[in-house]
């Protein structure tokens, strides 16, 4: 019997509690492993609820009760969260998290702590909600050389650009439909500003390379540009826009980003629609494998909490090595990747757009005679954004994946 | 420095060869493992080739050298393969293969004698090539019950599927188009006729319900009766025709088999063409998941052969379980399944369909005034089979998702 505790009965920290619940004939059928929730640590208490007897309120009962063997971190934040991970590693309890922000600051750091006391430091649930793509990199796509990774990484800003495509809606009215819906926050800025998806390209992108690729060091674009017009032009090129995390090996050096992107009918993350995620990896021998699954939500989010849990419990007495180190990753400048662009101008700007970009064909809507779109070769970033500051008829640019 | 043995150089042998070469480095980098090709098992010679020098033509040399520590069998085929997969196995020397025929008639008693003998039989590569798909529904969705696998399982009739819904080719032009192309076999029949994806299917059913689910009792429909009228139906429905793998828990029974479905465009599934595979998992707490990735190919299937050695050598002296016993698994009958259908009629037909089907809704191509469709309801594989053998103005009928 391995007893768990769980930090926080929010959302996720209740899914985990409930899947561990509902499945655990099924997980002691094909893995022989019984697990047990033995505490729930909130600040607040749940009368009447059907774990109301195992929340508590200390985080030292937990900590000292050598029954514990695995905490699930379901509390979000850094701080506490921080404190209470790395109390319970040093303790010699595994901690399975689904605490992306944690993973992304200091996952090197506790992953370090757990394997000096022996136990492991997992975070499938951080990614990509329930789709398995941290086991999927770490294990499964291990005899390859993972030489890029590009996801839909984002569920809440993925809801939206499907709406604005589907019903040719603008941002302001998705998004205020987003948030009715409890989809987007109030304050919504870490989805539609990219840094949730931020977050969790830098933590792939570390896995992919070993070493430590900071989130505050990678170029980062978000939604809130984004026009209905951006989708007319996308759907006469037979393309969507989405939201994308991008990262690749450029010799020893990570290129990752996240801008909003043109999309082709015939790229594989052209069809991740709604509140799904899609994550890409590109592997020297495999070729491109894509995992896609519901990217948030409660019971998908704590089925990766869980998942974890169960591979801790396989392995006891063991840390579960992870290739990520505290080593900075050499990063490449935002300036030198190359990408192709989408860029409108106004309609009278055909002299300088031939005399800064050469010869262009231009894509027209009938709805809208006072601009036109055209199609940049691939070229730097740099070389790029000097031509675009010179254009004076310039409306707006998007990437194209 | 672990040993390992290839039985069989042809395409997927050879790639095996190559990924452990190619990749070497990085396999040591990212796993510690220093992995090395001592011998490969081979009729033929292979004079001026760079592995010319580790061709054998004796299997007892592999199995007399203590030294070998794994053995990768690419030969395909059962008798032989059977036998020398069996031999090293009793050797305490584990096999990863990529044979699918063996996996599906002898994958227990392998795992089994694997078992007695402290070492693993594993096969990722026979299911889906280089997708991860076994190690996924094995090792990552450890917390759920998996409720359903629906599988594109098979590249060369998901190529001439795709090139007849996007060329409005018919079946017999797009066969000879991918035989000349070597995408399908001069023989085709294991492919058209859907028995490659029954196998698959088979495999997938039983890491499922972890009992043995036969192929020889699944229900098996090919594409060979496809036309590219039913495509411009699937068109004026938004819908596509794939061949799927179709298999769920119903109690304790798997209903599972192998058809040509309509499949909806928002269906995960629909983007999945060309020579790819797609496969969905359902889990009752993650919900839909799917894996996407080249379901064929040297280096991809060979990719997925290394990933097996990597687990091996990861767990050397410890057998690696699969979920996965010889007891039958309680199979439904085809007749018990629910299905939704299209069914084409001769114009005439109003009538009798009234009468087998109650009210229906009719589609029309103006190309084609001699004959409609209508969907039934979802009904018993038994049920529609009785109607259906009544309607005489009947042309043809097809699954819906």
């Amino acid at each position: 019997m391995i007893k768990v505790a769980i930090f926080g009965f929010g959302t996720v920290g209740s899914g985990v509690a409930e899947v561990l619940d509902v499945n655990h004939d099924e997980i002691l059928k094909r893995t022989g492993i019984d697990i047990e929730v033995k505490y729930i640590l909130d600040l607040r208490d749940f009368p009447g609820h059907k774990f109301e007897s195992k929340v508590v309120h200390d985080i030292d009962m937990i900590i000292n009760d050598p029954e514990v063997l695995i905490c699930c971190e379901t509390m979000g934040g850094k701080r506490v969260a921080y404190d209470y991970s790395r109390r319970a590693l040093e303790a010699g309890k595994s901690v399975c998290t689904s605490n992306k922000e944690l993973v992304e600051a200091f996952g090197p750091e506790l992953i370090e702590i757990a394997k000096e006391h022996n136990c492991s430091y997992l975070f499938e649930a951080s990614v990509g909600g329930g789709i398995p793509i941290i086991r999927n990199i770490m294990n499964c796509i291990t005899a390859d050389k993972i030489e890029s990774i590009t996801g839909i990484l984002n569920g809440t800003t993925n809801y939206m650009l499907t709406k604005m495509d589907r019903e040719g809606a603008d941002y302001a009215e998705v998004l205020k439909e987003a948030q009715d819906m409890g989809y987007a926050e109030r304050n919504p800025e870490a989805d539609v500003e990219g840094h949730d998806a931020g977050r969790k390209i830098a933590i792939l992108s570390s896995l992919m390379c070993g070493k430590n690729v900071a989130y505050e060091n990678l170029y980062v674009e978000g939604i809130t540009s984004i026009t209905s017009v951006d989708f007319m032009y996308a759907r006469k090129l037979g393309m969507s826009i989405k939201l994308l995390g991008q990262s690749q090996m450029v010799g020893d050096k990570v290129a990752a980003m996240v801008s909003p992107c043109l999309v082709k009918k015939r790229h594989p993350l052209y069809m991740v629609n709604d509140v799904f995620n899609g994550i890409l990896v590109h592997g020297n021998m495999l070729g491109d494998a894509m995992f896609y699954g519901a990217g948030a939500g409660k019971l998908p989010t704590a089925s990766a909490v869980c998942a974890d849990v169960v591979a801790v419990a396989q392995s006891m007495g063991k840390h579960l090595s992870c290739n990520w180190s505290a080593e900075p990753a050499k990063q490449m400048s935002v300036d030198d990747m190359t990408k192709q662009f989408l860029v409108r101008v106004k309609a009278d700007s055909a002299a300088e757009v031939n005399a800064l970009f050469g010869d262009v064909t231009y894509i027209d809507l009938e709805s809208q005679p006072q601009e036109r779109a055209f199609m940049t070769d691939v070229m730097s970033e740099k070389e790029f954004a000097d031509c675009y500051a010179k254009l004076t008829g310039a409306i707006s640019r998007i990437r194209i994946a």
